[in-house]
């Protein structure tokens, strides 16, 4: 029996209430804290620090092989709030994920939806389902719910990427099914260009022709790499005049976020620029890919550099301060919001 | 230190793994079950028995008041499956609450949907923003998110009715809001018929200028009563010849489901008929209106009878057999399938 | 050689012009009218008189017989502005149609979508893909693009109802198909109630099964009577203390318009209101149900009562005074307005 | 008098004809070829010749000024099967513009939505509400309703642009509405990337901010550039191994076509391919970007090169024949896709 047992002084009371805990009951005006004024999150602000991630991935690197038979290589970001989980907020999952010289990950699909932000190196492919996508530092990668996936990493050299999924959430909704990929080793081509890069990565332009068009729920543009996401921030910020600049990541063929629930967005603030504070609804995951400085997220303080994950638990005020100097403070984030969106439940103030 | 610490009995992972616990980090080829093929729900089939509610409920009135300074008098189901948690399912809360001879609730709002399927009376009011809708057996209710509601029982006999809220989901993601409403005591003027149903009752036909436009993400029909559900159940059988048929509850105005966030339906099955076998992703609440038989889910048996309440975990096999006799089984369903249709995680399969 | 030949005195320029008109070229640079500050209507404010078109249709009745090989007993509203045309305004046909005792008019299917308003009478039946719908005074009737209909009256008595079809604008666009129905003669069950309402036709309820889901691109109710729309007028009234009120009719399933091309409102003036002017670009046809009054057009004024039907031009501004007396002033209006709006053209405005 | 008057040879019918002429009324059992079995277009398939065209160009540079006072030097395609309209098809307007050197056209803006489709040249700028967009031959140019634009050629060569626009669709819908630009002269930045481009023009890339997010109802990118077309065709022949490939202009953030009323795509039939036949509802406009070849359009066949503009009716089949040689057949052609399926009337076929 695991139904609360609530208690109460006066005998009666108690004895209803050892009646209702025997028929899995439980009485609403005993209950506190179910109706809170503002979000009373779980999640905990957190920074995960890149120095000890690696520190500890090398380690792994040494005592755990990857093979067929093994799994990922991931150390998953365990939010402090969470009761032990393994994930980092209440809704998302974040890990770093190393792959070694001439290592592979074989191929698996999930309900799932994943995503990679690459931190090092530039000699890994992904294949979605077959089709191989280069990953190099400051590239999303983009892997969608239900298709299969794999890493290769054919070169001498390690590769260190960050994994955000929202496993938590599909969890919660009962709604996790996984498959196996063909268990026969697929050699990929390995293109300068994916199929889905040729196909979609023309600004504005798509194939018009039936068969070219995307059946899946999720973006057909597979991979953003480092180099438009650093134009379009750069041209944004000199069209805006700003100091502080976000592109978001977006479906070329129907618009919108790159899958239905997670909003993946790079956010450049200038070197010396401290942000106003905003906070939203719905939880966030944070990594640094270039540059230093301070992020507060309510009453915490972190001090941020290259490779640092930091958890943002929903409706807490959050203010970026870049450190001076001559690198601009790039982070990318990935939230929740498409699904508070879509249930009608996101909210979001400046102050 | 909350992490969890994973144990090894090679001493060097060992101590790895004491590191990667010390710095909130978990290593993902030592957990099981995080992927599985199908979905293994924390949800456990249920059944909660109206006559155990009602026996409990008395008590409750007996010994719990209601007043402007209290709360509702609410018996909350309590998933065996959750640890405790006051939720009828992962994603839903279900209730019975009862509303004594000349009783209140006072005014309030909150984020979560809500909606009130009425088991037996007719004598409560519901405000919603300060539009009083009558309650009776087998009326539908909608309090939709961040609506003023209060229940009034102007009446001499108590009202018993089942509450369903998507709590769970939104306490998940971080997004609850609540608010008092004004302290002073209104007095509602009990009109035979809303403004809403006034305006949005009748088919296919809606006020055309801006100002009575709906500005909210949920249905502006707020009661579905019953004597239009009963022809609507009626009309289908007629026109289909099948004796288990379904309406779904939906918004005039836009179409689609009331709520962003839950389904209802009503489903009739004739009296002596076994459906065949049904799952779908997410979950959901069955009550039982009229009628008795067996509902079938997974590996679970239950008798049902008019006012239990069912708990259906995600992906479990149900099949519905309504007793012969005079009475057809009348079931109303909420379900979480508009959350999994929104981010493309919904799936069912019939048998 | 149709193309338009300007003309210069300058005989350089006179010469081009004629090379030019030789070679299916116009100089823009002479054209004068083709972008104007506000639309520039060919259709005309005109309004048609019951009484005549009573007359001549009765006339009509002796000479021209319904048969298979015949055709509609139809007379088609000619706005004095379009040349010739048979159109009521630039985009949408407007006629009144007879059908006399015993008579029947054979189906067909069209690409244009239309609908019947019907003025007197209560013994016809309009047949849809097979499904009788009864048709009596102050019923709006569908027959949506691409379906089947054929029109039934088994009694002694005529019938005689308003067509609306968007003809103009499917021929402007070049897209009309036509089949003519099977032709062995088929006799309807003359129900009550047709399927298309007994599944559709309750408030916010709608069949729930995937069978039972309409997949054509139009309210899947083809039936609006008048007693519901003649409550929903009352009600919509009651509620907000208006004189001047509109329902309009939609898709119970999707919501919005009941055709992709045309939208249909009633409205009620109450007896001796003058309403405040209204303006909106495309035209509309709006036929007399109840009541006498004055409509103002622009520059025009014409006295109406019942059966009257009248062509709103673009843009022009619009005031209805309904006479004093018992009888509240009920006007059908059909617009293009679906078309405006999809197409991001469309304005209003109120004085 | 303009209403048609029928006539009869029996003289009661004849004399019941003219009264209903007298009273705007026609007969539809009289009328012939209104509901046609497939599309009876008005349009008819033409070609204008570019050599033609530019021969009239030059000529009518030499005679005709442009000033502030005055208009754009432009020849518009009149189709032959519409009675002298200066109209290329039903509901499309297609035009050669001729800029000279040193010459501007004014700011004004219009409903009717436009495009200007570079042939020739390099040297001019459109200013989009004061945003300068380059255009060199290739490109395609937005300047949707309601925009502000003019065009300036600072240098001393001419430039020579298609223009294409819905106005015959605006027209019809009797939604023109138009106004001059500001008077002051207004010397234009000549930047070599507008703001449009650099917010906008990065692959699934997007600004952010509330502030960059694009009010109007059209792509916020209003300059497609050739070397971007080019290589998204390339990149689509590559992937697909097929020697006839389509790519169509999409709007980045909402994704769809550039705007409410047009379709644009460019197709290359690679040097010596034979096409299969299609068909589609509604009328197109092609013009020939690069290479030579032969275009079947029902009956009729075009030799087509650089520059030529092709009018294809409603549902006419077809083909089209690239010759020979290195260069493969470009085609840039705007259809009135969006209308018929905003309106559900788009149809098409392949042989």
């Amino acid at each position: 029996m695991t139904t609360k047992r609530y208690e109460s002084k006066e005998p009666e009371l108690d004895v209803l209430y050892q009646d209702m805990s025997d028929h899995d009951l439980q009485p609403l005006w005993e209950m506190r804290g179910l109706l809170t004024p503002e979000p009373n999150p779980r999640t905990v602000a957190h920074r995960w620090s890149a120095k000890q991630m690696r520190a500890l991935g090398e380690r792994a690197g040494q005592l755990v092989p990857i093979d067929r038979g093994g799994d990922r290589r991931v150390l998953a970001c365990a939010n402090p709030g969470l009761g032990g989980a393994p994930y980092a907020t209440s809704t998302l999952w974040a890990a770093v994920q190393f792959l070694g010289p001439r290592e592979a990950a074989p191929a698996h699909r999930h309900s799932p939806s994943a995503l990679r932000f690459v931190l090092e190196g530039d000699s890994v492919w992904t294949m979605i389902n077959g089709d191989p996508l280069h990953m190099a530092a400051g590239d999303l990668i983009l892997t969608p719910a239900w298709t299969f996936h794999e890493h290769h990493n054919p070169s001498d050299k390690g590769m260190l990427w960050v994994d955000v999924l929202d496993l938590p959430t599909v969890e919660f909704l009962e709604a996790v099914f996984f498959e196996e990929g063909p268990s026969e080793e697929v050699i990929p081509k390995m293109d300068a260009q994916s199929a889905s890069e040729k196909l979609y990565g023309s600004p504005g332009l798509v194939p018009a022709g039936q068969a070219a068009q995307p059946s899946g729920n999720y973006s057909p543009l597979l991979a953003y790499h480092w180099a438009d996401t650093d134009a379009a921030l750069r041209h944004q910020a000199d069209v805006s005049g700003e100091t502080d600049v976000t592109v978001r990541y977006t479906d070329p063929v129907r618009g919108g976020d790159v899958m239905p629930t997670m909003r993946c967005e790079m956010r450049r603030v200038a070197a010396g620029t401290k942000t106003s504070a905003h906070r939203q609804s719905g939880t966030r995951i944070t990594t640094v890919l270039h540059g230093s400085g301070r992020i507060t997220v309510g009453n915490n303080e972190f001090d941020v550099e290259h490779g640092d994950i930091i958890a943002i638990p929903s409706w807490a005020w959050t203010t970026v301060h870049a450190n001076p100097g001559v690198e601009d403070l790039d982070l990318f984030t990935t939230s929740d919001a498409p699904v508070l969106s879509a249930l009608k439940l996101f909210r979001e103030e400046w102050s």
